[in-house]
């Protein structure tokens, strides 16, 4: 399958569709951002991090739902596993090339609602009192 | 709101931050992030649509979950919902300039998604053939 990245006007032409029920990338949209995996992927874009690090900086993960993600993002090609033939075994996440191109979009979605949350808020106040009236 | 999280060039002078667990943002992110939030603000970002011409665009959506994901979108001040005085009445859904900017960068990442899926589905086959192996 060949890939012919165009301007938005012609993006029918792209063999992937996430409108479509069907298409596997509406599989890997899911796995980057899901609620635990935009946040995985974030973290590690500041650099490699053991499991216990990442599970520190992704705050209210859980053990099981860190591995989980984890194993998904490695599965889709956009995280490495680096195991060191330590005693104990120590265990290294980083982003592969893909996994960082796709980390700086989600990075710039991310900082772009941390930026306009003032808004957002302003926006459910109004939106409660309305519906309150009403 | 104070934030008291690690370096992230510049950005630490936000007051929100979605890796706290008890910031808001991370609510919104994952309003436009879910399933189902991501592909309505993607198929707003063309235009205005009646809701039975998203549910159409945004295949596999139910209309309960269409409904659901409207008004949190609607609350968030992402998408403005403009009912008709006809009769039947007419109800548009269309972007605030607000979901606007969202959507763009949502879609930024999508189209990057859709463009390398081709190494996503090869990766896929390497991880399920290594895990086959060991």
């Amino acid at each position: 399958m060949t890939t012919t990245q165009e301007p938005r006007e012609g993006l029918d032409d792209l063999p992937y569709n996430v409108f479509a029920k069907a298409c596997p990338s509406r599989g890997t949209l899911e796995h980057v951002t899901g609620r635990w995996g935009g946040l995985t992927l974030g973290a590690l874009y500041e650099g490699s991090l053991r499991f216990n690090e990442l599970r520190r900086r992704v705050d209210g993960v859980s053990e099981k739902m860190l591995s989980q993600t984890l194993h998904a993002l490695e599965r889709d090609g956009l995280v490495h596993r680096e195991a060191q033939p330590t005693n104990p075994p120590r265990v290294d996440y980083e982003l592969t090339p893909l996994g960082r191109g796709i980390a700086e979009r989600l990075l710039s979605l991310i900082h772009f609602v941390e930026g306009r949350m003032d808004d957002v808020l302003a926006a459910r106040r109004r939106y409660d009192e309305t519906r309150g009236a009403r």
